[in-house]
C-alpha cells in the first residue's frame, strides 16, 4: 500500500481514507461524504462546503473570467441547495499567476459578485496568492431548519427518484466547446455549460416539504450521482431511460452529431440539476409546488431495497455503469 | 490601466479592488479586508475566513505532509482567534498531483485532524481534486457573542499597543530551513516556522475581556500588521524596538550568525502571535487573564492620534518600513 500512487485509486477510496482519518465531532451531523456539513449550532444546522476549481482542469477553453466567477459561485451554491439549505455567503481562496491582467481580476470578481447576488447572497472575504494555475477554492454556507435537512442518506423502498430540470445539457455545450463546433442554433447548451444555474430555491423547496428523503446536485454525472445515492442510503435504484427529461434542442444536436442523447443524460456531468427521492404519496404536491416556482421535476425510477443502479430496458432490468468526471483516475 | 499585471500591484490594491467589487449585504458586520467576515446570524456573529497555502510557494523544503496539514489548520484558525471567535469547524479544498503517494495524503490528513482537535474543533468535509502543485485551500468558522467582535479598526488614542508570545522565532527557524544550517539546538525555531501555533484561546480571553480595542494576527511581519492595524483604525502607532519580546534563542541564533534580531522580530514573518491594542487601564487585568491561561504578552508601544506607524529611536520617531511576506510585487 505504501507505493500506491493516487493515480491507481479512484477518488471515492480518498473520499474514504479522509472519513477514516478525520474524527467526527459530537455536534456534527454529516460530515466528510455528503454534498455539505451540516452542524448544530444553536439549535439549527449550519451547512458548509468546499468545491474548488483549477483553471486547467476544469474550463473549457473560451470560458471568460466572468463565466470562471460565475460558475464557481454556482459550483458551491449547488451543494447548499442539495442539503435544503438558504445560503447565508461565501468565501474565496483565489490563487493566480503573476502575469494575469489586473481586468482579468475585476472580471472574475464581477462574475463571483453579480452571481453570488443572483441568489440573494453575497462575497464575505477571502485570500489572495500566487499560484501557476488559476485556482479557484470556494467555500458556501447556509442554514436549515433541523427537519428540513436533506441528505444523501434518507431514500427508502417505495420512494420515487425524480430530478429538476432537464439532463445532458451541460454535456452537449462541452462537446461544442471541446470540439470547436459552430455555437449558433445552440446557445443554450454553451450557456449550460459556462453559465450553469444552482437550483438553490428548488432546494429549500424540497426540504421544506417534507416529502423529500434524500438529495444529491447531478455535477459528476446522473449515473455516478445515482450511485452515491444507492450507497448513501443502501437501496436499490431502477431508473426508466425513456423517462430521462431532455431538451429538444439537446436531442436534436445529438441526432445531427450522431450522438447517443442518453448517453450525455446519463454520464455527462455538471447540469447540477437536484437528484432527489420523494415520498410517493407526496409527489403531487411537491410537483405543484416547483410548478408554483416555475421550475419541473421529472419523476425518472423507484427506490426499492437491495442495492446497485439499474435500468430498465426492453431485454430486463440491467446495472448501470458509475461512470462520471472524475478527478483522479 | 487595462494591461496592468498582477505583478506590477501590491497585494493591498486587489484586496480594495475585491472590496470595491463586492457590495457587502446588510447583514455582513465585517466583510473583505479584516482578518475573517462576521456575519449576524440569530443574535451571533458567525466568523468566517479563508487561507490557502501553495506548496512551492508557502513550504519550506523538508516540510513534511503532516506538517503541511498542521500549518493550514493553523493559518486558518489564527484568524479566527484574530477575531476572538471559539472555532466550529473547518473544511478543505486539496488540490494533489496525480503521483502523489497515497501515503502522503493521509499523513497531510492525520496533521489536518490532529492540529484540529488539539483547538477542540474538527475537518467537517472536504473537496478534493487533481493539480500540479500542491494546494491546500481551508476555511474556518466560528462564532462571537456580537459583544466580543475584535476587529482591526478599533484602536483608539491613549490605547496601549501589546503582541502574545514572542516574535521572531519563525524567522529564524525559516532561515534555518532555507540555508540548510545544521537544526541542533535550534529546534524551537524550526518547529515555530514548521509546526505553528494558533492563539486562540488567548484571543477569546481578549475578546471576553471587553478591554481589547482591536485586534490582528502576525502572519505577513509585525510590520506590515501595524500598518494594517494603524490603517484600520485610522490611528498612529509608536512602538519601541527595544521592548519587543524576543526568545533569547533566537537572539543568541542571530548573534552567531551575524543577524540583527529586530529585523528578524519586526520583518519576519508567521509568528502567528495576536498583535493587539487594549485600554490603558484594561491592560493589568488582560495581563493577568493571560498569565491565568499559562500564556503572555507584552506591551511594545502606544496608540496617538494621527496615522502611520513609527519606532522611538535614541534620535527621535523614525517611520517604519511596511515590509513584510508579500505574494505579489
Amino acid at each position: 500500500v505504501g507505493l500506491l500512487k493516487l493515480r491507481d485509486v479512484g477518488e471515492r477510496a480518498l473520499v474514504e481514507l479522509a472519513r477514516k482519518v478525520c474524527k467526527k465531532a459530537p455536534r456534527t451531523k454529516v460530515g466528510i461524504g455528503d454534498d455539505a456539513a451540516a452542524i448544530d449550532v444553536n439549535g439549527k444546522y449550519l451547512i458548509v462546503t468546499t468545491d474548488m476549481l483549477v483553471g486547467r482542469t476544469h474550463f473549457p477553453p473560451t470560458t471568460t473570467p466572468r463565466q470562471m466567477g460565475h460558475k464557481v459561485v454556482v459550483a458551491n451554491l449547488s451543494d447548499l441547495a442539495a442539503m435544503g439549505a438558504e445560503p447565508i455567503g461565501l468565501v474565496f481562496s483565489v490563487g493566480l499567476p503573476r502575469d494575469l491582467e489586473v481586468n482579468f481580476v475585476e472580471e472574475l470578481l464581477r462574475g463571483m459578485d453579480a452571481t453570488a447576488r443572483e441568489y440573494n447572497t453575497s462575497i464575505v472575504g477571502g485570500d489572495l496568492d500566487e499560484s501557476e494555475d488559476i485556482i479557484l477554492a470556494g467555500m458556501a454556507f447556509g442554514t436549515t431548519a433541523k427537519r428540513e435537512l436533506l441528505t444523501r442518506s434518507g431514500a427508502r423502498p417505495g420512494d420515487l427518484i425524480a430530478v429538476t430540470g432537464s439532463l445532458g445539457t451541460a454535456a452537449g455545450g462541452l462537446r461544442i466547446l471541446l470540439d470547436q463546433m459552430p455555437v449558433k442554433g445552440y446557445r443554450k447548451l454553451v450557456r449550460a455549460i459556462t453559465e450553469p444555474t444552482a437550483r438553490v430555491r428548488e432546494g429549500r423547496l424540497l426540504a421544506r416539504s417534507g416529502q423529500v428523503t434524500s438529495a444529491i446536485d447531478v455535477t459528476d454525472s446522473l449515473a455516478a450521482d445515482l450511485w452515491q445515492l444507492a450507497r448513501a442510503s443502501r437501496v436499490r435504484l431502477t431508473i426508466d431511460p425513456a423517462k430521462l427529461p431532455i431538451d429538444p434542442l439537446v436531442r436534436k444536436f445529438a441526432a445531427r452529431h450522431g450522438l447517443e442523447v442518453n448517453e450525455l443524460a446519463l454520464f455527462g456531468g455538471e447540469d447540477f440539476e437536484l437528484l432527489f427521492t420523494v415520498r410517493s404519496r407526496g409527489w403531487a404536491k411537491v410537483k405543484r409546488g416547483l410548478e408554483h416556482l416555475g421550475a419541473k421535476a421529472t419523476v425518472i425510477g423507484e427506490v426499492s431495497s437491495g442495492s446497485g443502479v439499474f435500468t430498465r430496458t426492453p431485454a430486463g432490468l440491467e446495472k448501470l455503469p458509475n461512470r462520471g468526471y472524475e478527478h483522479f483516475k
